[in-house]
C-alpha cells in the first residue's frame, strides 16, 4: 500500500527558487582582494550583493554552461575561495543539471591536476588569485575545455575567459532541466592521507536532506534572521553545507575570501553582526588570540550578536571551549563529519537537566555530540562485532544515513563500505566511543591509535589535554616503536613564545587525568608540526621524522 | 550520473529509534480521566512516562499487531484523544508496517462507521471515554476484527479487549519489517464539508520530511529543550505532525486529553513549563479569556517559559494576536495547512528589518505566512491562468510539494488535482493572495467567497475585522442573494455577555478599513453559530438558515 503523496524530487533548484523569490533582498557580503600592499599582501575590499542578484547570475551561469554543450552530469570544477561568485556556482551548476566539483586550493598543482583529470572535469572556474596556475593545469588536463576566471585580473589570462563576462553574456535559464533526486549534484575529494584522493558524489537528494537537518536549533540553528560566516572553505565538504542551508532558510551570508586571520575574522564578525560562524579549531585559536589581544589593549570587539561558533574538522579541546566561554562569553559547539558524510553526522549539545557551563556540560561539549536525525552510528570491534555503547569501549566508528557515501567515484575504496544484516555501512576509519545517550567521542584515527601492550591509547585525548598546558602551543601525539609494548606514545609539542616545558612537567600535568600507562614516554619540542591541506596534522610525516626516537634520547625526553 | 549516497529510505522507525535510545529519559505527560465528579464531568489525573517507555510499548504494539496476521499496509484505526497511548500507536503502527488511521471523534457515529468501512480498517483502538460507541461500530463495521480499549473501563466492554493487556502481552518487535519510503504510514479523512469525506494517505517519506521541515526556528522551533503541548487533536492531521516532530528532536510532550478548556490548558502550560503549544483560534480565545480572568483576579498564570502559540486551522484575527502580545506578552504565530498538506504549508514570521510588534509586523503576522522549504504555492484565475504575486490579486490557491497529496484513497476527488507543465498541483479550494516576498493570505474558501457584481469579497477578512469589535464574540459572514449584485455580505454575529450592537455600529467600525462596496448590507444577531467537527463555522448550514434574509428585514438590519 503506497501513500498518495506527490512524487516531487528533492533538488537544488528548490533552494535557488527560494533565494530568487522569498529571500531576494537578503544580503551576501564578500571580502574580495582589492589590491596588494607594498609587501605584496592582499588588501580586502568589501562587496555587497543579494540572494536575488546571486540567483539571477546563477541562472545565467547555468544557461551559459548549457550553451557550451555540456551534458547532464558533466563536472564543472571550481578552484575558488568563499565568495558570492562561488555561491553562484553552488546554486547554478547543479540547477543546470551539472555536477559542482569543488577542488581544494591548498593542494599542490600536480595533485590538483590529478584530481581534475580523475574527475573528468570539462569546465574549470578559477579564483583570480590562483590564475597563475592556469597554464600548468591546462597543459596537464587536456579534458578541460573552458576555463573561467573569477574576478578581475591585471591582464588577460592565456587560455582563460572572464567569468563575469560569461555570466552576463547569457540570459537566465528559462526552465530547469529534468533532474532526478538521486542525480549527482556535487563532488568533493577526500583529503587522501592514505593513497590517492577519492571522489565523493553528493546527490540532489542528499544535499536537500542535509540542508533540512542542518537548520534546527539542536544542529546549527539557522534561520532568516541569522547572518552566517562560514570560515570553513567552500572547497571543503561544501563549507559544511552552510551555503545551501543558508540559502534555503534565507540567512545572510558573509564570506571572508582569502582573509582568515584572527583580526580579519573578528572584524567581520563584529561589523556584519554575524550570529553563527563555523570553522576548524586552528581558526578559533587564532580568533581567541585576537580577542584576548584586543581586550588586553582595552579595545574589545563587540560580538554580542554572535550566538554560536561551530567547530569541526578536528576536535576542539575542552580548554578552548572554556576559554571562549570564560573570557568572551562565546559558545563553541562541536559538530562532527567527514567528506563522506556531507558532512553533518553529529552536533554538540547538552541533554536536558545538564547546565551548559557545569563540569559535566563541558565534558559533554568536548565530545563530538549526538547523531542528527536519520544518521546512525555504531562501533565495531576488530572482529566485526558490535560493541557496547557505554562511553568507555573504543571501537571503529561506522555510520549509515541518507547523506552518507555508499562508495567512491569509479568504484574505488570499496574496503571502506560493508554490508551487515542487509544494511550498508561506512567505516569512518575513526576510533570512537558511544554512550547510552548517544554521545560520540572520537578517540583517534584508526591508523593514529597507539597500540600499547594490546591496549589502545588515544592520541587525540592526550593532545587535547597537553594543549591545555600554558607553555604548549600545539601538540601531536604519535606512536613510537617499543621493544616491550610494541608502541608507546611520544608527544611532539611546539611552544608558546618565550615558554619552555620538560617531559616531567607534561606528565605531571597529565597524571590526574589519565591511567599511568597512557602517559607519554617522551616529549619532543619541535619548531613546527607539519599540517596538511585540510588543516590537520600530517602524522604520517611526523612518524617518519621521529622514526627510531627513544624515550630519554630526545632533547626533552 | 548518479550521486553515490546511501539508499536509506526515510521511514518512521528512525523516529522510534531516536525516542528509544537518545531521548529515552525525556518525559511525556498526559491528562487522563481519573474519575467523574457529581455532575458527571471528568476529573483529570496526571500521568507521566518517558519516550523510552513509550518506544518499548510501541514496539510491543507492533509485534502484537503482526501476531494478529495483519499484512503490510493494513489499516489500524484510532478513535482517541491526545495521550501517551495514542503516541504509542503513532510510533508503533507504522513501524510494524501498517497504516495508522486516525478518526475524528467529533463525527457522528454513522459518519465514523462510514469512514471505518471506507478505509477497510481491520483493527480499531478506542479511547475508554468513547467505549459506549463500540457495539454500534462493531455492528456497522463487519470488517473490523479486533477492538482494543485505551485505559481502564468500569466493566469489560463487549466485543473489545484491553489495550494495555494486549501491549504488555507481547515482546517488543525484534526487527523492523522492510518498509519502502513511499509506503503508506498514516491516513486521515478530510472534514468533507462537501460530499463524502476523502482519505489522504501519508507516506513514511512525507512524514519524515514533514518532521524535518517543522523543526527549524522559522517553522515551529522544536528542539530537545522544548516542552510541547499540542492542543490540536491527534485525530486531526496528526496533531499537525507535532508528535513525530517532537519525538524526532526529543522535545517533551504534554497531552491534555479531553481537557481543552482555558483553565485546564493554562494550568498545564504553567505547571509543565511548556515552551510551544499549538491549536485552533477558538482554543486561544478560550485561553485568552482565562488569562484575562486570572490577571483581573490578581492571580495571573506564570507562563514565562511559553515562547510560541502556534495557531492554524482557521485564521486568527490580528486583534487576537495583539491581545496576547499586549496583555500577556505572548507570541501567537500563524501556520497554514490542510489535511491534504500534512499539514505544514506556510509558517508565520516577519522578514528581517520589520519589527514584530510594529503595525507592518502585525499585518504580516495576521497573514498565513510564507511557504516552508520544498512547498510551492501559486494562484490561478478561474480560467486556469497564473496570477501575479502582488499581495492584492485574489486567486485559487494551488500547492505542490513532497508532503502534499497527489490524490485521495481509492482515486476519489480527482478534480482537486491537475497537471500543468508536467507538474502535479493540488487545488486547495481556498482563495488567497500572495505577495512579492511570498506571504500568503487566505481570503476565503472558494465556496464561501461573496461574489458581488462580478467582484470578490472575502468573508474571512470581514469576519476578522468584525470580531475586533468589543461587543462581538463570534462572527460569520455569508452571502445573501441580491437581485442587483447577485450576492451581498450578511454578517451573523454572537454578542459578548451584556453587550449589544447595531448594524450601523458595525459598518461605522469597518468603514476605515474596507472599500464601501465590501461593507455588509445587514447584521444578524444570533444565539450561536453552528460549528463543525473540526471547529470551523458550518457556513453551508448558516446560509440555509438565513436563506431569503434581506437587508432591513432582520432584527438589527
Amino acid at each position: 500500500m503506497q501513500g498518495n503523496m506527490m512524487d516531487v524530487p528533492l533538488t537544488i533548484p528548490f533552494i535557488l527558487e527560494r533565494a530568487r523569490t522569498i529571500f531576494a533582498e537578503r544580503e551576501i557580503v564578500s571580502l574580495l582582494v582589492g589590491g596588494r600592499d607594498e609587501a605584496g599582501q592582499p588588501i580586502p575590499r568589501k562587496h555587497r550583493t543579494t540572494y536575488g542578484e546571486v540567483a539571477n547570475r546563477a541562472l545565467r551561469l547555468a544557461a551559459g554552461l548549457q550553451s557550451l554543450g555540456l551534458q547532464p552530469g558533466d563536472r564543472v570544477a571550481t578552484l575558488a575561495v568563499n565568495s558570492f561568485r562561488h555561491l553562484e556556482a553552488y546554486l547554478g551548476v547543479p540547477s543546470g543539471g551539472f555536477v559542482l566539483h569543488t577542488v581544494n586550493i591548498r593542494l599542490h598543482a600536480e595533485q590538483i591536476a590529478w584530481i581534475l583529470n580523475h574527475a573528468e572535469d570539462r569546465v574549470l572556474i578559477v579564483e583570480n588569485v590562483f590564475a597563475a596556475l592556469i597554464p600548468a593545469i591546462r597543459a596537464a588536463c587536456p579534458r578541460i575545455e573552458r576555463v573561467f576566471v573569477l574576478g578581475p585580473t591585471p591582464q588577460p589570462v592565456e587560455g582563460a575567459e572572464d567569468y563575469d563576462a560569461f555570466v552576463t553574456g547569457h540570459e537566465p535559464l528559462a526552465r530547469y532541466p529534468q533532474i532526478g533526486e538521486n542525480d549527482a549534484a556535487g563532488m568533493c575529494y577526500t583529503s587522501g592521507t592514505t593513497g590517492n584522493p577519492k571522489g565523493v558524489m553528493y546527490s540532489h537528494r542528499s544535499t536537500i536532506l542535509h540542508s533540512l537537518v542542518s537548520a534546527p536549533k539542536d544542529a546549527l540553528n539557522v534561520g532568516e534572521r541569522d547572518v552566517v560566516l562560514p570560515v570553513v572553505p567552500m572547497f571543503h565538504v561544501n563549507a559544511w553545507g552552510l551555503p545551501y542551508t543558508c540559502a534555503m532558510y534565507g540567512a545572510g551570508q558573509v564570506y571572508a575570501g582569502v582573509f582568515s586571520d584572527g583580526r580579519s575574522i573578528a572584524t567581520l564578525l563584529q561589523d556584519e553582526a554575524v550570529t553563527i560562524t563555523a570553522g576548524v579549531p586552528t581558526i578559533w585559536m587564532g580568533l581567541l588570540a585576537e580577542l584576548d589581544r584586543a581586550r588586553a589593549e582595552g579595545q574589545p570587539y563587540d560580538l554580542h550578536r554572535l550566538e554560536r561558533l561551530v567547530v569541526g574538522g578536528s576536535a576542539a579541546p575542552e580548554s578552548l571551549i572554556r576559554a571562549f566561554e570564560d573570557r568572551h562569553d562565546l559558545s563553541l559547539a562541536h559538530a562532527w563529519g567527514m567528506t563522506e558524510t556531507h558532512p553533518l553526522g553529529t552536533a554538540s549539545g547538552v541533554p536536558v537537566g545538564v547546565p551548559e557551563r557545569s563540569d559535566e556540560g563541558y565534558a559533554l561539549r568536548a565530545k563530538q555530540g549526538r547523531p542528527v536525525p536519520l544518521v546512525f552510528l555504531d562501533l565495531l570491534s576488530d572482529d566485526g562485532e558490535r560493541l557496547p555503547h557505554d562511553g568507555k569501549t573504543m571501537g571503529r566508528l561506522i555510520a549509515r544515513g541518507p547523506w552518507i557515501a555508499s562508495g567512491y567515484f569509479k568504484g574505488e575504496g570499496q574496503g571502506n563500505f560493508f554490508e551487515q544484516g542487509g544494511e550498508l555501512w561506512f567505516d569512518t576509519g575513526d576510533i570512537a566511543t558511544l554512550d547510552e545517550r548517544g554521545y560520540m567521542h572520537i578517540q583517534d584515527r584508526a591508523k593514529d591509535l597507539i597500540k600499547s601492550g594490546g591496549e589502545w591509547i588515544s592520541s587525540v585525548d592526550l593532545e587535547n589535554a597537553i594543549m591545555a598546558h600554558p607553555a604548549v602551543a600545539q601538540c601531536a601525539v604519535i606512536a613510537m616503536d617499543d621493544p616491550k609494548w610494541d608502541e608507546r606514545p611520544l608527544a611532539v609539542v611546539t611552544l608558546r613564545p618565550g615558554m619552555n616545558v620538560t617531559h616531567e612537567e607534561i606528565t605531571t600535568f597529565l597524571a590526574p587525568k589519565f591511567a599511568k600507562w597512557w602517559l607519554p614516554d617522551a616529549t619532543a619540542v619541535a619548531e613546527s608540526i607539519p599540517i596538511g591541506a585540510t588543516g590537520k596534522f600530517l602524522k604520517r610525516e611526523l612518524r617518519e621524522q621521529y622514526r627510531g626516537y627513544r624515550a630519554g634520547g630526545g632533547e626533552q625526553g
